[in-house]
């Protein structure tokens, strides 16, 4: 069957406005706040919107803690920028953090900045949240309709109300209860007068994972937030596992671990091994950086380099779009070049270090002039010769337009596009930014490969195909499988709306 | 019954953290904002902590309206500074603004600040409140049993809460339905998708009144609000009556009227003719001036002036604090003048423009710096001279303190201290930001007029009596009636534990 | 002769954009800097609009000393806003300050922000400027010519060229042959890196006063800046002195003297009296309230208020705009009274305190919201009754218009306005803040009052004489004169080009 | 002779605190400000601690212009975050800009950060400067003995005295006048009212290029920002060229070229090539990147990596520290794999982009945090294996130090540090912003590399040797000549009291 082209405009409303972002949660040390603008620091990349850390000081006389928040747009370094904040304000010795990712528009609320904070019957509880919930709608309606008033827009904010509407005596009840009744991705700290909680949807779309440093217990989207801060990396938080620290973890030095689920097929987002997490951070049980070079290993064995025309020819240059192909082009050369001598590594694309990536810059005319300050050519690399670039993905194929164009201009012979990633169709519902299936380039094209290559302007394009992409990922357990929606449209779990939508769509 | 001192200090529970604030709405206007934003500016007397509005616009298509919202810590000026807010974000043709008086402490959570937004079945609510409720705890443990979460520590919040959670079907019904579940002193705007509410508690102890500026529906804390924006007086907001705005009311240029409550005794807060509101305004249906004249009047005859020891000395200098005592001490001056025409009417006290109100910045040191660089004397007119000074009310005793230390520089022959209201010996439960009992100089004095005398270290001291006051306020209706709670600890409606307390002190 | 309209748009090139302002300087005191922002504090009427200290720290070391400075756009609260500017930066045992008020336009220019801080030849140098020199394109020429070059617009960069070039050995030299080219009128600190000078023209235009405190000198445009300090008034600074305070003076207690020029006719700016010092500051060596009172008795001599028609009728109400016409108002009254008992002085303006003085804010448009938002009136005292209004000035007219405006809004029978100055017919070269002649509203209708009345729209108008004026000033000194040049055209020292100027307007 | 400690500690005084620094110049263009806008934006690495703006607006009436400046501490983005100041203040077609980078301590100073806008007898002048003047206390004194004030502690201030006072008649030979007199290393951007001028030392120390976008003519530090705005290269500025852009060379399309002196032996600075300018930049002639694998290769063949002890060991990773010595790892690799297959170019640091240069960041403690956060390792990639770091300079050591820490943290066999400069053991007195003598780590140890690789606690430690260096910079032209002072002490260009100095320092 052809895959049609897939309308989504209408379907905006079940997206909520928080879509990747970093959470990282530390429970018992004197510094938690700064630890955790650490652990934000690293995490950067997963959001770069908004930041913020809520701390919780544990009493002198009374049970109850007080909780303490500081919260605003802007990057982590500017957010804190008053080193007085972590000091004087965010004491305690447990804290959350949160840096946001949002979509366009919604983008400017501040309402919705995380971690959130509220008080309810049994203290104080405050929670981020990364992913997305994909029945919304649903709990939202019902919710309402018992009397409950929202301050956000956020699908974040239903959690805090299950949580304290639930009938369950004591917390961990309380949580699985929740947790029973939402569906879609999430990993989330959630902090309590004197816990901290770590939970995982049962597909473990997004990653999470759980380190130790001294005697202090650390929950971070991406491990690179646990080596900032010197923390040993202990084991992911498992799909559908809800981990719990306490006193007496302190204590014994353990976690205590529950289910919010039976185990179930796991559903990684394989997104996150192309692009989204940081070389450096080990996910879903392995390492990027070696995903990733078995990424470039796969598409230099699917699409080699051209060979030279002739001997006086310059040899072909193939080079990374700096940084986040870096490391899967090493792997396409390091494999190309075992069969064809005449390739070179080259560094043709310069990128400036005062602004942000690409990608993650909500609003379209902000990206576009990003980029046009991001990269430079090397002129000399690329003059006169046929270039092989590498480049992680093509999405509305703005950026990568307007990089060839800057390509272009310094002259090469031939320009050979390879794309670590297969032509994104779908739209992402379960936390990445993606756009709505309209803007998609691959979508616009009918997955039409030639009709894209011509439309970028370049000599070739080539995307990876998606069994070469499963191949590159580790598949260590039976259980373990990836989401791939937004190659496929097969997307896993249930999303509201969605198969009545879909029907309509490719049923005529 | 001599009246003991008084200790609350752990009574604070009760005690949220709005006072006394000004609250603002309008309704059918293209500017609705911006009339906000001068009602803001006229009202900022009443709170000058930090200011916020909500404007509704309407939306093209559906029928449900766009809510939007800017609020901050600061002067109404510094908070809107930049034009654009009023013109590009708060967009609509209706809104509600609110300024902001706290105590000390909570003063900085940002969450506090109002008017509140949220997002309820029905559609959005946003809510500005003036007063204090008295059931605080009563409603927030039966609000958080059935699971409701908190986002800030007011007791507005709770309101919100009742709306969203009443099952009556229509809004108005919802509203009667809430405001029959809270006592308590409030002055209330409510803004909805399509409509604007104002409601006052039973007793009508803080101000509130309703106007009309063309064809548009405006609502304020006091008239001198509705005179900024050029408004027409209509009446009086009534004790227990919710009044509704409507597209019908643009229509028929008529307001609705419910009763939250039948019509029962008047408590209105003796205390804003004394000093709270401004005297260019209308509250409880008099002009305050003409009060504030009389009461001066009153004083005079309870204790006037001074004569001369001999020919030579100097006229008695009758000098009023600026610009709170100005009205009062001119009524004192006409009145006392009439039997003695050895007094003078001076200007002794110079007051600096560029600082705020003594009594309204939260923070005990922020007070003692504002009064020394607030005031400083004219000498000539103070040196080696009999001296009346005219001021409205002895709180704490700090203040008046630093102003007798600075008019003992310029060297006058003795100070009389004359004081417009009587001692204040107890706090205030209904939103006047009064500090607890035992930083009460009067309540630490016993009410020992001479002990407090001696401590002021003025020549003597004279407060106005509690029957001179009541003498001093219009009584036109026999329903009318006025809460002197501070100065009698008469509290006219219920407080939480407060009896229990009351008990534990004064029966042994 | 009768006095044409007088045309000077094409005059403005010789206007400097400093006009009145604060100056302030200390020496010998271990908390220089907090000092001088008290006292700046209280010099904040003179100048709104930008704000700056430059402190001394002699060095441990050498004989040099380090001077630090801060200064910026805003009144001194907002400048300084950030406590350890003071502590931390500011640190030293001597410091000046200065608070600007500047023309519309060049009033953004950050960099004519005073204190100006340069090092020369002798070490480092520092400046604080209140007036106006009148030769500055002479002056400024000239110092072009030997290849100086200009970082400001100021006239008061002149001055600190002048001391750096001056050919003389040492600092009091040096300092005696550059205010030998200069005139015009200054009161000026001069900070160096071991002393302390104060200047001021021959004419003492501009008030100037020296002070001690503990063991410290002080200077200050007027004395209510050395009250807010306690610091004690000793005498003025002499038109014409230089006054030097050294190491020596810390010894001795006494400051040393020099002449800048031989004792001439003083011209002291009149307008000081009537509206820009403080009532509480003495200047000229008279308190200002008492000149201010004396001014109000004449104005009630030369134009009482009017009389009752019957015996119903209402008292006349004699209101005072405040703050400015408070004291004038109360000498106006306290004479009246004793002819006409019909009368009854009333405050029937009241102005909010969070919003600037009139007169300060540059911007004409900036200048009528302010209007709008200042004053309300109180109905009942204006209401169906006839009214006087004492004011200090009228100069574009529109002010005051706005304030006709508003009181008729409370419909009284009549209003009757009464000036406490002469008609202003023509600009200040000597630092006050006029509009130029054009703008003036008592030029345009060449001095007739009558046009003005029906212009203003009120009733009567009645403008207090030179002669009233003059007989209300002290006169203890023969050589002790006044400058009237703003009601009389008699500009008392030499301004560049205007005889050439003034010939063309009123030769033909 | 072996080279000594040197100490030079009292040496700070003829330091001027502008180091290296970026410059920028356009003319004739209607968006000029955004144009230098960009420009400075691509120059950021060269300085990120100061940035501004001055352009010139041509006044419809008269001959002179309108200057306009906007200037800051920050970052370019930071600097220009509201747009409007590019589009409503900065107007104009022509206009010139500076980024700064200063030394520890004087970076703060406001007053320092160019450009520079002064006024002087002909009119406005403004000036960018990168570089160091070397006889700067000696023009201080002349000039401060002549009169002169100072608003800055730079050398560039003393540029505009030189031009003000010259006797000569027009712009050109003032300029020529006024750079006779200086000597150091300087790429100076002069703005006048009409003309744009491009000045740079006699011996070519600091880059500086000359292009041109359709009609308007630019000048930049590097040939980076030529691209940003998709300007033509067409020339160096060359060593001691004076040019001159004016209304006739719009019409002309040409530049005019004057000598400030004789051409003379160039000493480019040869740590722009292995260091602070772009790879994408062509200086002195010659593209960066090129120079800089150059310098990889030449490192490789007197520094070949290790073998593999056996068969069975991992290959060595060869990682480059990103992003400063990415091209020359690249040669390095390209050169040692020819021989020795046992190695692998690995990406094993990756760096977060959301913190700046550290080379760059002033004040010690700040680059000691940026580092931490900055890097993190591959974890995968360097455990348990032999590595090769190519790093481009140690100066104090202390970066280096911090990594060789991380990177043992991931458990590396060995660590081999490979360097492409020659060991730093001198302080740059043209510009470059190296610390004391005192603090350089190879200075400490007087070049003994053996004292330097155990205080690093690395395996082997190697230096690109001097002769290997100048082996990989162009030497096209006989003039050509590079300045190595920073390694070998022979400071081309004389410097103020250096000789009387080194003498004490060496001759003993």
């Amino acid at each position: 069957m052809k895959i049609k082209k897939f309308k989504n405009k209408s379907f905006n409303s079940t997206k909520s406005i928080h879509s990747n972002c970093g959470v990282f949660g530390v429970y018992n040390n004197p510094d938690a706040s700064v630890l955790t603008y650490y652990g934000l620091h690293a995490l950067q990349h997963r959001g770069q919107e908004a930041a913020g850390i809520v701390s919780c000081e544990p009493e002198h006389k009374g049970i109850k803690s007080k909780f303490n928040i500081h919260k605003d747009l802007g990057l982590v370094l500017s957010v804190f920028a008053d080193d007085k904040i972590l000091t004087d304000v965010l004491k305690g010795t447990s804290a959350i953090g949160h840096t946001r990712y949002s979509t366009t528009g919604s983008g400017d609320n501040k309402n919705n900045i995380q971690p959130f904070k509220v008080n309810y019957k049994d203290g104080n509880l405050a929670l981020s949240h990364n992913g997305n919930l994909t029945n919304t709608n649903f709990l939202r309606n019902k919710l309402q309709n018992e009397g409950t008033i929202f301050q956000t827009t956020t699908d974040s904010e239903l959690i805090l109300h299950l949580i304290a509407k639930s009938r369950e005596e004591d917390i961990v009840n309380k949580l699985l209860d929740s947790f029973s009744q939402v569906t879609g991705a999430f990993s989330i700290c959630i902090l309590t007068d004197d816990k901290l909680f770590a939970v995982r949807d049962p597909h473990g779309v997004r990653p999470f994972c759980f380190g130790k440093v001294d005697n202090s217990f650390v929950f971070s989207s991406e491990t690179c937030a646990l080596d900032i801060i010197n923390a040993e990396y202990i084991r992911e938080v498992n799909p559908g596992e809800l981990i719990m620290i306490d006193r007496e973890s302190v204590t014994t030095g353990k976690e205590k671990s529950f289910r919010i689920s039976e185990v179930g097929q796991y559903k990684h987002c394989i997104f996150e091994y192309i692009y989204f997490s940081r070389p450096d951070s080990t996910v879903f049980g392995e390492k990027v950086d070696k995903v990733r070079r078995k990424i470039g290993k796969n598409l230099a064995l699917e699409s080699p380099p051209p060979v030279k025309d002739n001997e006086e020819e310059k040899k072909i240059g193939v080079i990374n779009v700096p940084d986040s192909s870096n490391t899967a082009t090493l792997g396409y050369f390091n494999e190309a070049v075992k069969t064809n001598k005449d390739i070179k590594h080259e560094i043709g694309l310069i990128r400036s270090h005062y602004v942000g990536r690409t990608f993650i810059q909500p609003g379209k005319d902000k990206r576009k002039m990003k980029v046009k300050t991001k990269f430079n050519t090397v002129k000399g690399v690329i003059n006169n010769r046929k270039i092989v670039v590498v480049d992680d993905s093509i999405v509305r194929g703005t950026t990568s337009k307007l990089l060839v164009e800057l390509i272009k201009k310094a002259e090469p012979k031939e320009i050979h596009l390879k794309v670590t990633s297969p032509p994104i169709i779908s739209p992402c519902y379960y936390g990445m930014d993606f756009p709505s299936a309209e803007e998609l380039i691959a979508n616009q094209h009918d997955s039409n490969v030639e009709g894209i290559r011509e439309e970028l302007g370049v000599t070739s394009l080539f995307y990876l195909s998606t069994e070469k992409l499963l191949d590159s990922v580790p598949y260590s357990d039976p259980k373990t499988g990836y989401c791939t929606a937004c190659f496929t449209r097969d997307y896993p779990i249930q999303i509201e709306g969605l198969e009545k939508m879909k029907k309509e769509q490719f049923d005529d």
